[in-house]
């Protein structure tokens, strides 16, 4: 019931979501009387969709901590249980982030290891795709929480992006060692001394996200989110700008005609909706979280990416590699 | 004789600026030897450069502290005196930016009631042009500076791009007032709360940037040099996969052919030359920073940024403002 297109975009969302792989079941948390005559109108959805009705939802404008205390009938709270029991595999929301975060983090817990859960992406790079986190769940960082998110990093485009050895990068202001913030000096030294097979490609800069210069840009949650949006910006002003190219002369709107289809193609590749799905990871269970603006398509994709989380053993690998791993120890390796 | 291509790209670029603006005169510091030959192939400028030979010049990989210490003859400690000394109106250089970063300091010293001086460039919205600040000067800041970055930001903007009442934003993770950092909340409310003629907008996000939401755009050096070089990046991103979209088909390449020239004026409006020069703001005086791998059109732009500072009275209007400033009072009275 969250987002500003919900229940239609999640109902629509799920049958797309549902041609592209037809071995995947839904519960939909909400009003049934809204969901109902939705999902009848999804040939696809008729035997893959079971209802479970509540009255009420979380608002967007609802605190995390009131949602968490007054929200346990809601919608958002009932499917994260339906993870925590392990009757669904996986739970994607398209409404308020705070909120689903709170809930998240209170009904599936943390994974042993982990201090705190952090909201990862993909995005496109020159060389094909990479991911970054923290997003946002957390504004600030210890040592240890970036190191922690490298760990989960690594893990998610190892197993969702199949990459054997994906290679770790650090967000700062520059590539050189003593460069930057403390945090991020520490997090490098334990980085380069940790007994984790982990490729630690040093620190990167802003321009690397983009480049694909590594597979996973670790930084704190309000650099990257800043970043996150900076890029997202950035590609709309790039867009607006050609677009009013090709509306300055007869010439160029005869080339855009000719070239349409090809450009067209181009867009699609940053699109985002193509990225839609944020993953809350640390947790005890997979939670994606949709963007709340986004259409049937983009729900499709965040649903898309939770079952290829699960199709790929995402959160089994998440547990063997956190076993293997030690922050104590690495933390004082790194301080010997 | 700082940056890739000195001196020659900083020769050429100076005979570029004159040819814009007739009435600038140089003081070239560096070896004689060098700067001869090239000055002499310009014709404009036999009757405007004075070269100011020396030996020494402080290299991309010195230590800022060093070059300090140690760099007393160097070309950019050189034309940094000549602005203290009143022989220059401004300097600009192509160098290492902490070399020029800490001798600027030290030699001009900062204004009163400027704790840090920070680096500060303008850069390309959907609606027209915006300035950001802190650039990478002061990797941590308190509320106190980001709130003396506002002021100087407020005056950069009013007085170079001619704007009369500039809003200004602080960079956040959301844009209600309880979001973000606590230092940002501060700052909010010193900027809400000051006697100072500013209008402060609140919380901006990294989209906000390229939308030109604010005409002043406030963060901490970290964040600023990573939102920096991330929309870099994304410019470039986009750029190649439009670049590639054109040589998907006959028709795409035909369609580029025609819309060529209206896709180079789309491609200027974000290049990087066009931006190039980031103002070290803050110091008794003008210093410039134009970029190490910048061509000689882009270092001609840099020399107009400090050239347009002068003409625009930058200085005086900093001066006159940051008498009316008293962060104490201004601090105190967010307080209450």
């Amino acid at each position: 019931m969250g987002g500003d297109g919900a229940p239609e975009i999640v109902v629509s969302g799920a049958a797309i979501a549902r041609e592209r792989q037809p071995e995947l079941k839904f519960l939909i948390y909400g009003d049934e009387k809204r969901l109902k005559p939705l999902i009848d109108e999804q040939p696809l959805l008729t035997d893959c969709v079971e209802i479970r009705h509540t009255d009420e939802a979380v608002q967007n404008e609802d605190k995390p901590s009131m949602a968490l205390r007054n929200g346990r009938k809601s919608s958002m709270w009932l499917a994260i249980e339906a993870v925590k029991n392990g009757e669904a595999a996986g739970v994607v929301s398209a409404g308020n982030t705070g909120a689903l975060m709170a809930m998240a983090k209170f009904c599936l817990r943390t994974l042993p290891g982990i201090d705190r859960p952090a909201i990862c992406s993909l995005f496109p790079t020159l060389r094909g795709e990479s991911c970054m986190l923290d997003l946002g769940a957390n504004v600030e960082c210890d040592a240890n929480n970036l190191v922690q998110f490298a760990v989960m990093g690594e893990v998610f485009v190892r197993t969702v992006l199949g990459i054997r050895e994906p290679t770790i990068g650090l967000l700062n202001v520059g590539v050189e060692e003593m460069k930057g913030k403390d945090i991020l000096k520490q997090a490098a030294s334990i980085l380069r001394t940790s007994s984790l097979p982990i490729e630690f490609a040093g620190f990167v800069e802003g321009d690397d996200i983009a480049k694909g210069t590594v597979d996973v840009v670790v930084t704190d949650g309000f650099t990257g989110n800043v970043a996150l949006k900076t890029a997202e910006g950035t590609s709309r002003l790039v867009s607006a700008y050609t677009r009013e190219a090709f509306r300055h002369s007869l010439f160029a709107r005869i080339g855009y005609l000719l070239a349409r289809r090809a450009l067209e193609k181009a867009k699609g590749r940053v699109d985002p909706r193509k990225y839609n799905g944020a993953v809350f990871v640390g947790l005890n269970g997979i939670a994606v979280k949709s963007h709340g603006g986004t259409d049937s398509i983009g729900f499709a994709n965040a649903i898309g990416v939770a079952a290829d989380m699960v199709s790929h053993g995402f959160m089994e690998t998440m547990k063997i590699d956190l076993e293997s791993f030690d922050p104590a120890r690495d933390t004082k390796a790194a301080a010997q």
